[in-house]
């Protein structure tokens, strides 16, 4: 059988051993692909339940339900931590992968008295803007090149957001490395602990479906835990907080980086969304994910490359995450044109990069040959060409 | 008629104008009395409804949810300016009080170079532990007298978490105040315009009833928002974002104070309650909260005097806000014995304090009569001293 055929995919759906999954998120039945999984997952139809169970708590308890809910940002964290090669401990949920970097960052500088931050020009520009920020405050040197610093603390993506490229998990000597696993976690084997990780953070909202702007998390290693504190000093992280202690003295544990009241009801989407994908299994995602970005490539050089497409993610497997991303003179308006004209939703990224991410979740292989099938029917035809192409506001 | 009995307070009840908003919320059927609505507020019917909505919304508009989720923050903000004598554009929605006092205190140390920070050693502890954090962060003196500082940066609550006692709002020549004005927005009339107050923050879960851990706010006069750099500098408040552009150039409003991913969810639940506030009237609210404290006061001189308590809280109504704090020496124990035993929710502030939240968007002055009544036949038939006294939390 013809493996770019579209019968061929169909027999990997059916063999496909995650196929069940895909029931269980909110999916309309129209004919709408939705690619941008990377970007924002699905609503798994518990998730659904586990919300509306959640705000009736809220309703019913009232105050008497923070007795449980207090324990929610590391339960959920305990829930991801599988999925990255933690210990439970190791992981606390709560505010976004933005002032999760910031408190981290912060208390690196502080414990490990590091004179330079690095960070790369390429990298997602959150992680690229705190390290500016805290430079500049703590008069440290700011270095956009990475490649021969010692004795710096160092930003990294596992999966870089633009080309979906993976990056080694390895420890650099003498540097302290806070890994940014967003584009990763949930579609990648990650192993913090066996890689002696130290440091990481990570969003919520992409491949483990927890909603927008849901809740973020970050990771301390077990023995960093009582030597690092962070820069945001909330009564959250206070040890026997309702004592209402004169001085601050944080927790010992992973407890210290919380700093306000959790907002709780999001929380219970980050753990249903991290269960969900243990009960998947990450190998068997990360199985999946890696046959259908090859199929993707596949696809493409059969197909688009003649359009004029290139591919800016690599081809060795072992390298790439779970989005592949193409490149094209007119990517604008080939974004705009199959959104509006051929119902698939990628994602765009400037200048000229169109992101098409492939959630093992719920992505069939027939999506991603229809895709592509509708994409370079539309370029071949040039209804790109009459897409009105203002930039606007792309997410 | 007997201004202490219960038919009075009928009467009362009979004759509230604001008597319809409390069949706007999740009331449960039983003899419960909740009066700690100044901690957790209860669940608006329509906020369920607009959560529903908002989650399902992420299941079927997805990435595209954003094009209109983006200006949630601030649509929020505008829906609690009018709560607080701001204008439009001055107020931001999102993360937690302890981040965004972090947040305003650390631009306002950078912008106006205060060598001092000066913070009661009674206020809430999250304001003491981020003024004390960023006192040792920068090489400033900190100060728990805030009685004769000069060129310092201040902060105060509104209203005293733990008395009830309501500031008179003035700014202090020389000095920068942030106001945390959590325990009086939605229950007191704030006019931070006609008090020139250039900051504050709030939170949205106590009057605001937005739910546990609800999004925060933070107030920037509109004067001053180009000046001020919050520390944190995330994605979320870069000009152009999308243009990803490599060096950090903020908003030159007040989403400049934005830092990661909005948590969308949430933020519907602020609005909302935000307008239930806005449309029963902040004046009508606070006069049927001074009403209330007032008749609370009177129970308390008639049955509880006696009984060995002591009034915490201002009688002057112009110094009160919306809570009426109660001590006694077996506070402790007579806070389990009211929940327990008699199903009136208080709650408890170490070492002897009972906080009675008066919530005037629901609650009747049959509650506060009825309360007061049991609590007062609890003390006198002894029945608190059957309670186990292990501290246990309370939150």
């Amino acid at each position: 059988m013809d493996e770019l055929s579209r019968a061929y995919a169909e027999v990997l759906d059916e063999h496909d051993p995650l196929a069940g999954f895909r029931e269980r998120f909110v999916i309309a039945g129209d004919e709408t692909i939705y690619l941008d999984g990377d970007s924002l997952g699905r609503l798994p139809l518990s998730t659904r339940e586990r919300l509306h169970a959640a705000i009736d708590e809220w309703g019913t308890r009232l105050v008497g339900g923070w007795d449980d809910w207090i324990d929610l940002p590391l339960q959920a964290g305990d829930a991801i931590a599988p999925l990255i090669g933690a210990q439970a401990g190791e992981v606390l949920v709560g505010e976004s992968t933005t002032v999760n970097l910031y408190k981290l960052a912060g208390a690196a500088l502080d414990a490990f008295r590091h004179r330079v931050v690095a960070v790369a020009e390429t990298e997602f520009p959150t992680d690229r803007y705190i390290l500016e920020g805290l430079a500049a405050q703590r008069g440290v040197e700011l270095r956009h090149d990475a490649g021969d610093v010692e004795d710096a603390l160092l930003v990294r993506s596992l999966v870089d957001y633009r080309t979906g490229e993976l990056a080694e998990l390895r420890e650099r000597p003498g540097c302290t490395t806070i890994w940014d696993v967003s584009h990763a976690v949930g579609a990648v084997e990650i192993d913090l602990g066996a890689a002696g990780a130290q440091l990481a953070v990570g969003c919520t909202y992409k491949y483990l479906n927890a909603g927008p702007g849901a809740p973020a998390f970050l990771y301390v290693a077990q023995a960093l835990q009582g030597r690092l504190r962070s820069p945001i000093w909330g009564w959250m992280g206070q040890r026997d907080l309702f004592s209402m202690e004169r001085s601050y003295d944080p927790e010992p544990d992973i407890r210290r980086f919380m700093a306000g009241s959790p907002t709780i009801i999001p929380l219970v989407a980050v753990e249903e969304g991290a269960r969900i994908t243990a009960e998947a299994g990450i190998g068997a995602l990360r199985a999946k994910s890696l046959a259908q970005t090859e199929l993707l490539v596949a696809l493409h050089d059969a197909w688009l490359a003649p359009l004029g497409f290139e591919l800016a993610t690599p081809r060795d497997g072992t390298r790439r995450g779970s989005h592949v991303t193409l490149r094209h003179a007119d990517g604008w308006r080939i974004c705009r044109a199959l959104i509006e004209r051929a119902a698939v939703i990628p994602d765009f990224r400037r200048p000229d990069a169109i992101r098409l991410g492939v959630a093992p979740l719920y992505t069939r292989y027939v999506d991603i040959w229809d895709a592509l099938d509708r994409l370079r029917r539309l370029v071949a035809a040039g209804e790109h060409e009459l897409v009105d192409d203002t930039p606007a506001r792309i997410t």
